[in-house]
């Protein structure tokens, strides 16, 4: 019996992780992260409950990648620190991974094997072939998975295009080999399901930016995601034409070209790059910095560039920078923020809404369903979406012809079997959300989450006092101290208001009782609570520590 | 010499608020709010520094309402706290406003004066007609504000229509009347400025509507902005025709309905609506509630179907729910979180990716133009929109035929100046935001707005301690409680080691030192900093109470 499990990405965008089991023969698909939701105050990433596998750690054989982005590699540091299987990918991918193991927090023995599209993997009763797929990094790929009862096709993330400017195009003749053999299951990529028609082109989005870099009257300096390695070259093509030289800028676009230049993914002479200190004093014209920071991270070097924080860089009149990306939803008011600050420092923007200066790497509606033609599935599952897109996507699938009983929508832990009387619905395994703040894995709950909302909202109140066990005589304090709010209000400081009401409660405990301590805590939390709330209308945290000495 | 000056919404979407003077005669257009940006934790709504006019108090004669949009009429209770002059606005934004005074933490005397396009009100040296404007509440209006050197046309938020469900046509032929007589200044709205082309027509978004109604299997929500009277009306319109009942869901629906039904904006026999508990017992195909929360709010009655928390309704296979309304920039992952919610409960749910089922009610740049040609103006200033909104919006008029120089890109605070020579700029006076938090106006300032960034994030550990005065014996604790993390690690409790760090620091200072309280504070803050950040990478604030007897 084949067992498809996924444990992430079947329900939101990122974390996306996929199981394959054929008895004792086990391998992932992916090990990706997410970036936390808003809600998740002080959390750094978050990956994906793995508790199903490390259960299962003696029958998992193999990680497989199929692109090096966050969220299909950020989890893994995670993953192989508990299960120690090789990880197989195309050379990009290794080599990302590679970086990302060594910058790790803990050290990670990792054996990493590169593959090549048209490569067959034998995992246990799996034989895997990796199928070349278009996407918005360089060296992505789709995996044919033969298995006991049949193909089963794992697209990725993808688009179809025609032409490229790294020479990677989907490879719809094997995807269509695959459908001549016949597939099982088609599980793919619905992050764009919503998009009607097709993406636009490479070419397209390249003439556009060669039209603005050409038309732009000084320094042009170009933000786009590191990983768009196809985007760099367009840029590099561009200053060759012109005879300008390239400024790398930024952590991660210095390592995705380092990587994709020693892998030969990149034409760009050593000669046409040009240091951040050079771009000061070389001709305006002559210069194209391509730069992180599209998504308005706050550190970033654009960042930087817009709030005139820049050690090497000041944004002036006749600056033109271009966002050739999207924006991630999340990041939009940081990145309108940036858009307002480079304005005000007069320079030009380019954005998505004024020209087609990005293009997305996910299939939209006619490019998905050239996949279900192509490859002709019995059964199909979305995979790689928010709730709705899967819905939109299943949609879709019984457009183009899927009967509808074949169609199945499966979320995150459930498991789909397939046996030779077809495939239904299993039993649903551990899944979720694994929270990350610094070293700490998943000690970020729900009750640390909601104590950092009423802290971020409301802020907190110490209340510290030390009364004489036998006279009951406040010896020092009642003191207070506050974070996140102040004791101010129109009419003047409350502090000697709440203090009075900290004594009162004090004095009319007495001495007498014998858990007063607790009585007064009790007390003084509720008239505080009440007293802050009347006052100045909050509801701050309030931790008394009271001491009998 | 006439002065125009800024004090929101230059440099924002939000916060309108304008002031026009000339001698001693002023008066305030619009007192709008903004909601916090997601770094300012725990406010509930930002209004516009009035430090200007509390300082010119003696001067301001009146404050005139374009419309009763919450960010041109939110500021407006604080605004009539600090200086009493008389309110004016159309029927509907009186009506509104006297609702948000009524219910308004202090008590607010005010001086409401209705007014109707065409009127012509007398301020000092001013006089301004109202021009009807289309906008995507009822009742809207643009200035016609004759000054003694020449006309200044401010044209509210608006966008230009040919037919409307409401009649409220923007007055095209008014705002040529001006043209012909001759326009000093044109303000003119720039939200949409980046949109090509023309707004759609509410008949198109009618038809949609109907369209998605009529097809519809069973019960039907439509969740949108309480104050698009107009698109209510639609609904209503259509449940007449398919002879179904509406449901008014939400307390600002019920509010704007009440209202827009008083003044005679809305045609919706009250035997047309049900309420909540017969909904459940009528016939699925016969109802259609009308709701609230399409930005996602999470207390809303429409965040709560999605949850399943609702106490009348349970979404279920069947419903269908139309986000007949734009996402407001910050709130799309609310929406989304929402609409996923609502597919898992089997509704099908329309938004606004899927179908046109809503329109802006702000000017798109064809209609933006036309509004230039209709009052062919001297000078133009671009009002209401980020910093960007403006800068496109100057470039837009510069297209269509303005001279640079005579395009005046002002921000808030910024005086432009008008006598015979013409326009310039003047002085900058005081502007900026106020953040309100409960009943604090104000006293959220950077350092509140820092600590409870840190305490989101990080969270608080408070130590307290009781030391013998004499001989440096530690009488009680050290206590450790910690807010928004836990001490806990993979390798164990860090509390234990923490505490361990806190008594040596205390031996080590010794009994004899005079200060040795702030000594040991002080050590002990910096000790337990780098061992939290040591052991678990946070850096929570670090409250040390210590108490000498």
């Amino acid at each position: 019996m084949l067992k498809i499990i996924p444990l992430g990405g079947l329900g939101e965008i990122g974390l996306n992780m996929m199981v394959f089991e054929y008895g004792d023969d086990v391998f992932v698909v992916d090990a990706g992260l997410m970036f936390p939701e808003d809600y998740m105050l002080g959390v750094d990433i978050v990956i994906p409950d793995m508790e199903y596998l490390k259960g299962n750690a003696h029958r998992v054989k193999a990680v497989v990648i199929t692109h090096s982005h966050e969220d299909h590699i950020g989890a893994l540091p995670y993953l192989l620190r508990e299960i120690s299987v090789p990880v197989y990918g195309t050379a990009f991918s290794i080599g990302m991974i590679q970086h990302k193991l060594s910058d790790f927090d803990y050290p990670i023995e990792a054996d990493l094997r590169t593959v090549r599209p048209g490569d067959t993997l034998d995992i246990g009763v799996f034989s895997i072939r990796f199928i070349r797929v278009s996407h918005s990094t360089v060296d992505g790929v789709g995996l044919a998975i033969r298995t006991p009862l049949g193909l089963v096709v794992h697209t990725g993330d993808f688009r179809i295009n025609h032409n490229s400017i790294d020479g990677m195009i989907t490879d719809v003749n094997a995807f269509a080999l695959c459908g001549k053999e016949g597939v099982l299951a088609l599980l793919s990529d619905s992050t764009n399901v919503e998009s009607k028609g097709y993406t636009i082109s490479d070419e397209s989005v390249g003439q556009t930016l060669e039209q603005l870099i050409n038309d732009a009257p000084g320094r042009v300096i170009v933000a786009l995601f590191a990983s768009n390695v196809a985007r760099i070259q367009q840029i590099v093509d561009i200053a060759r034409k012109k005879n300008a030289r390239v400024v790398i800028n930024g952590r991660s676009m210095e390592l995705s070209v380092r990587v994709a230049r020693e892998l030969g993914y990149l034409s760009f002479p050593e000669g046409m790059e040009m240091g951040l200190v050079e771009m000061g004093q070389a001709c305006d014209e002559k210069v194209i910095m391509i730069t992180t920071g599209s998504q308005g991270e706050p550190m970033s070097a654009l960042s930087r560039m817009a709030e005139g924080n820049h050690k090497q860089i000041r944004i002036r009149e006749g600056d033109t920078v271009i966002l050739s990306s999207k924006s991630i939803p999340g990041n939009e008011k940081a990145i309108t923020a940036i858009i307002n600050s480079l304005y005000r420092r007069g320079a030009n923007v380019i954005y998505n809404k004024m020209a087609d200066v990005h293009v997305s790497g996910h299939a939209f509606q006619e490019e998905l369903k050239l996949m279900m033609s192509l490859t002709k599935p019995r059964y199909f599952i979305p995979i790689h979406g928010e709730y709705r897109h899967l819905v939109h996507h299943a949609r879709l699938a019984v457009e183009t012809g899927i009967p509808k009983e074949r169609v199945l929508l499966a979320e995150n832990g459930q498991t789909v079997l397939f046996d030779e009387g077809g495939a239904r619905m299993g039993n649903v395994v551990q899944s979720g959300r694994v929270l990350i703040d610094g070293k700490g894995i998943g000690d970020v709950g729900r009750s640390v989450l909601r104590e950092r909302r009423i802290l971020s909202e409301d802020g907190i109140a110490v209340v510290t006092m030390v009364i004489d066990q036998e006279t009951g005589v406040v010896l020092y304090g009642p003191e207070l101290i506050s974070r996140g709010f102040v004791f101010w209000t129109e009419t003047g400081h409350v502090l000697d208001d709440a203090q009075c009401v900290i004594l009162e409660i004090v004095e009319d405990v007495g001495p007498e009782v014998s858990n007063r301590v607790e009585i007064i805590r009790a007390r003084l939390q509720k008239a505080l609570r009440q007293y802050f709330y009347f006052t100045i209308r909050r509801r701050p945290i309030i931790l008394a520590q009271i001491f009998e000495v």
